[in-house]
């Protein structure tokens, strides 16, 4: 025996087998539906040379990567050589550049991974987290951004999440709002950020930071007269119209508008204020919130500039990336709200070790017919008692019990473990009567 | 632009599309089989803190740990505090001390998850590989080795690996052919690792071994001959029922036989030299060979004292392991020699910006309808020859082409891209007509 710390590293997890049934029934969701949308899979290492990493996510980012040792001599020196991935999209490039030639154009890939970050561990915060990435590499047209958001769409409403909402801009139409209120193009950035707050600190605390931010009182004023209005859309609307490059931006948001559609199970509508990934997206945005939890379930856009980091041209690309942690807690409030027996259908016990081969055949048989079927392997005293205890906790459905007695008589004993109510049969009657007492 | 090495990192993978999806059949067809079998799944996170894996795989197995380096301030001092996942046995191990209570008793777990090795990258060997581990925690009877032996063979069966054979032994069965034939007891493991060679190098091979490692030219002899008899089980049977010790190893051989019972798609036989993880396994041992593949592609046995290592008692356990990168490869082989397509049911192409609205929006019906489809989102000049090019190396089996003509007329031309054949028809008819050449 070691002494020894059993549990998982600082910022990670375990996931016991209800959990990992629950995300990997979420993961098979999503994968179905990307599939089903004409998206195809990728997957790369968990770790990348550290060149390959660094320098990417900006001189925060890069303190939180988790880099690996060198190893034999090298081990010595402390240098690390490799790191562990920090997210989808740097592979994805890397991918671009080596493969290039030999992946379909555009190339429309997804990526369910775990990605780590050496981030400080907190509640909802953790080291290493599974991301969900779709992309469209190598198109510059708005029927690859209005695809993507059909697709994220499409993935929430098959998870059941319905009543999600869809918030949509465009990085042009943000510089066209604020040529179009006048405030000063070297206040771009720092105006957008205060903008995109509307909805935590409301009109007045926009107008604040506006002013503090250092915009003329003037441009503030229009802005914050629309920001209160009650159809927001439609005054910034007005706005944008009055200049070029508000009608061009207008035009991305109304394209993609038009090309989604209808969304089934939520809502998508223009959000003018929405301000997110300044530096990094060049076209359409989104935003998808859930009204069961305050806070983003997805969100994307188009980000030109970034693919073709490790080739000489640039590469036009759009993507999403669903919050695959909040989702997971989302699925499982949903799920802890059902309570449902989610093990296997069948229980056979083991009630003497000349039964044992007996009950081996019969647990064979009723996988034969269908049924998810545990068998008891434990030793020592094969209680009754403690064989149905075991069932209890893995979720089964029913128990066989099958003794000397049943055994001589051709019969079988099934308890149903939610009931407790049990039944003596033929043999012969065992598959249909399962198939009544589950439903099939 | 960077000018950087796009290659995977040494010794790893990157995964394209059609391989991430055989992988991901073969990962489902997997985990549908040990669920029906009732076990259930764990997952633990890629790195553990580096306490819990030093001292456990031997000098060398120390030496091939990626160690992940201390961050932030500690960055400096070189020292290490994470290391990657070696194997799924030790997370097993330190789960169990854990979440013992937690768990149902017995524990029967599968754990399908890449693993790390700094081994010298060569053909077939990768430093980034999927291991898949079934294991009972808890038990000592023999039902549970059974069990373990019947999900992997069903397993096998379900991957459409029919012909393979499982060999068993079992621990005690060989401790006491050594004793049987005469050899020495301290010649016990080395005798063994001569045995085990009898497929590789014949009875005459052993027999040079066996004297070259000091085993008595008596015991030698009366082994040889053995292994040289047409019944090489039937004549080791006969000697092992001469001692206590042989008939107690020849007992848990014949009643695993007993309880597997026939095994669909394979064979399961007494394997009287079969020798692995002789350090390791007490109980019966177990090793799958594929005709196909001049190789072991599952293993296991019981190692009583294995998962207790971070607990103060002694915990019987008993598993086996695919060999995963062995048999993708077997698939591979036998997926290469149908040539089928594999991508999605249709394609449906944009022959116009006017159109794009209408094309988004007869995906999203034939999605409906029950059919992967593809939408071409590329940009630029839409030439029918660029996505009917794009459909092919996607694999589509047929595309869609919607121009002005056909939404004018209500008409759609569909395009077999197997056989070139191109049908224009009512939309009205377009589901039925792509149900039946899709075989629907």
């Amino acid at each position: 025996m070691t002494s020894i710390d059993a549990n998982p590293p600082s910022g990670t997890r375990d996931y016991l087998p209800a959990e990992v049934v629950r995300r990997e029934r979420a993961f098979s969701t999503i994968r179905d539906t990307f599939h089903r949308h004409g998206f195809e899979p990728l997957d790369t290492p968990a770790f990348e040379r550290l060149d390959v990493l660094t320098g990417k996510y900006g001189e925060e980012g890069d303190q939180l990567i988790f880099k690996i040792l060198r190893r034999g001599d090298h081990e010595a020196s402390g240098d690390a050589d490799l790191a562990l991935r920090y997210d989808l999209t740097v592979p994805l490039a890397r991918v671009a550049a080596r493969y290039g030639s030999q992946l379909p154009t555009p190339f429309k890939r997804y990526h369910i991974a775990p990605v780590w970050r050496a981030d400080r561990p907190g509640k909802g915060r953790f080291r290493e987290f599974f991301q969900c990435d779709l992309d469209t590499v190598g198109s510059d047209s708005l029927v690859a951004d209005a695809a993507t958001i059909q697709a994220v769409a499409d993935v929430l409403d098959r998870l059941g999440l319905t009543g999600f909402r869809i918030q949509l801009n465009a990085r042009p139409a943000l510089a066209g709002l604020i040529e179009a209120y006048g405030v000063p193009a070297e206040l771009e950035g720092s105006a957008l950020v205060a903008l995109d707050k509307l909805d935590k600190v409301g009109a007045d605390g926009v107008a604040r930071e506006l002013v503090e931010r250092g915009v003329p009182h003037a441009a503030v004023d229009a802005l914050v007269g629309d920001l209160g209005s009650a159809d927001l859309a439609g005054a910034v609307r007005e706005r944008l119209a009055s200049t070029e490059r508000g009608r061009d931006g207008l035009a991305q948001v109304d394209r993609v508008l038009e090309l989604v559609g209808e969304v089934p199970g939520g809502t998508l509508a223009y959000a003018p204020v929405l301000a997110r990934g300044l530096t990094y997206y060049t076209g359409p945005v989104f935003e998808v919130v859930h009204d069961g939890l305050d806070a983003t379930i997805a969100a994307g856009g188009r980000y030109d500039g970034l693919v073709g980091m490790f080739q000489a041209n640039d590469v036009p690309a759009t993507g999403g990336s669903l919050g695959m942690e909040r989702i997971l807690l989302l699925l499982e409030q949903a799920e802890a709200a059902s309570d449902t027996r989610s093990g296997p259908d069948v229980l056979v016990t083991v009630m003497d070790e000349e039964g044992a081969a007996d009950a081996m055949k019969l647990a064979t048989q009723l996988r034969d017919a269908g049924f998810t079927t545990d068998l008891y392997t434990g030793g020592g005293s094969r209680k009754l008692g403690k064989q149905l205890k075991y069932g209890d906790r893995r979720g089964a459905h029913t128990a066989i019990i099958r003794g000397a007695d049943e055994r001589a008589a051709g019969t079988v004993a099934v308890k149903d473990l939610a009931s407790g109510d049990q039944t003596t049969l033929d043999q012969s009657e065992l598959v249909a009567h399962l198939g009544a007492l589950l439903g099939r």
